[in-house]
């Protein structure tokens, strides 16, 4: 008797769609896997083929992080959803000054999704992981019917090495702590918004989307002790990650508005579209509190780094029972920063 | 001037709905992790407030899994997708070997999901995880517009520790090894059907959703040199599961159909909806296959957990070079146990 397993035939990548079968647990499922994912995110723990990877890791603490991505569209210019979904999971992992290790996937695919998208999607989620030093070390697929999901979502999560002494918080930021920006904001919301309108400006704005690990470790290895904590201004732009930064420290900030970094044509397509940039999503950049005597040094580290290139000193810490976000704008004068309590860009990532 | 932060009236769980702003990094995303999801899931890492959690961990190997859950309906007879979503993860770490230790919570909500309906869920999975003795440790929130999702997806990862000297995996098993079942068959997929289909049997019939991890520990403790491997069969059943270990161990498996354990009234609404209980998924149970000389030390062990008392001997391994799975059936006939290739049941978990 032949085993009719055997003569499976390849998935038609080119022209298939994803059906009800890719989820159901059996061959599809084992072939989709096969094909798509473990071809391209190829590592010896995925290999093991088990439901769960099991590897030894370095002595120290641990980081965990997860987060779920449903950016729409899901390719933007500078990158999609698989790229964005491994970087900002790094980048988690990394505001915690850890080394990234692993990551896990889930995806939940829409019936009809095309399988070309897919392969897309996963060997962009490959590339990035190398890219970034993380192995995607475990995974699961389902998929739902036409119409109860939007193409694409996917959830990963990661676990990260974090050295010892080192120990970032949001509650660590005191009144003279310095704070540092990575480069310049509101990049990634504007390039999903500029696609998503279909906008075409001058110049095309790239997604800022990228790991910061490498970046992380140069500043850890340069100003460890000195650092207070760091944190990626993803949904709610640095507008919302200082104010949960002010609360969480219980202190208040003042930054400079002349002092921020923000590229010319995100500053026009902002002012176009109605946004402010502080309130803009990034996601390849990040802030750093720092004892006020390491600022300058951190800064010459960060600028070093290809990341950080367009580093620079925001503002400062100070004490505030109100803990509130107050920016000196560039007319000299002053305004509160806040929160946005509704939604401004939906799906950004 | 007063924060207007601190006036923030609190959610209205009872009557509210989960609109766009609750995903979107602003205030009232703030407010619905605060409390939905930090007041239900209470621990001291997930009180830590970074998009991280930092933690030590007992020396060893470690395993690490992940699962989206996407089950239709969200509230079944049972559970609910809130306890599947910590159940079904840890039993992934569980199959390892593993004691489970932190899990993490990636939410994909549809806008105009009932808050109540997200506090039951949140309620569900904050029970499940003490039960089981683990803490979800950090979480993600995405809200999509009406219509892009279907109430909730959540995808869980997990991280576990692996006792030394263990090392379960799917290519272990060896001819002779037997083969064991911790109790009766089908009983989640065919609730989950029943109550789609709103199916009235005379018996209402229950998901077996638990947390296995106990069950392991014991099993580990009295026979862990001689275990080859854990797996629970979930989507796709029992024949999915043994299709997949026959071909990773590449041997063939004998089961005897007359041994294994089925609920009469599962087996009554299998007949009556057409499916066969092998194809079924579970989510209580687990096959374990281990060295003739321990089978019936294993057997005695989990029939004293109260997880495992309809626990059964099913089979064995043989040499085959075609790794197929074959039934003798009640009447003494034999038959291949093949893995379904499509979609038998949808969205089962």
């Amino acid at each position: 008797m032949n085993a009719p397993r055997l003569r499976a035939r390849k998935l038609d990548i080119r022209n298939g769609h994803v059906d009800l079968s890719h989820g159901a647990g059996g061959r599809a499922m084992a072939q989709l896997i096969g094909e798509i994912f473990a071809e391209n995110f190829a590592n010896d723990l995925l290999a093991q083929g088990n439901d769960q990877a099991v590897f030894s890791v370095p002595p120290g603490r641990l980081a965990m992080t997860t987060d779920g991505y449903v950016v729409s569209p899901l390719f933007f210019p500078g990158g999609d959803i698989g790229s964005l979904a491994v970087h900002g999971t790094v980048n988690d992992l990394a505001m915690a000054g850890a080394r990234p290790l692993h990551l896990s996937a889930s995806f939940i695919l829409e019936e009809g999704f095309p399988l070309a998208d897919l392969q897309t999607i996963a060997q962009s989620m490959g590339a990035a992981a190398r890219e970034a030093g993380v192995k995607i070390v475990t995974g699961d697929t389902k998929v739902v019917e036409r119409g109860k999901a939007d193409g694409v979502f996917i959830s990963t999560a990661g676990i990260g090495v974090v050295p010892d002494g080192l120990d970032l918080s949001g509650d660590k930021a005191r009144p003279g702590d310095v704070i540092l920006v990575s480069g310049t904001i509101g990049d990634h919301g504007v390039a999903i918004m500029s696609s998503r309108e279909n906008l075409a400006f001058e110049t095309q704005i790239l997604s800022d989307s990228a790991a910061l690990n490498g970046l992380v470790a140069d500043m850890v290895a340069a100003c460890g002790p000195h650092l207070k904590l760091l944190r990626d201004p993803t949904r709610g732009g640095i507008a919302a990650t200082l104010n949960e930064i002010a609360h969480q420290s219980k202190i208040g900030l003042r930054i400079e508005e002349d002092a921020l970094p923000v590229k010319a044509e995100v500053a026009a397509a902002c002012e176009f579209l109605g946004l402010d940039p502080l309130n803009v999503a990034n996601e390849g950049k990040l802030l750093a509190f720092v004892a006020p005597e390491a600022a300058q040094d951190l800064l010459r580290v960060m600028r070093a780094h290809p990341l950080g290139k367009e580093s620079a000193i925001i503002g400062a810490c100070v004490e505030d029972p109100h803990h509130f976000v107050q920016m000196r704008t560039a007319f000299g004068g002053g305004r509160i920063v806040d929160w946005l309590s509704g939604e401004q860009l939906p799906r950004i990532c």
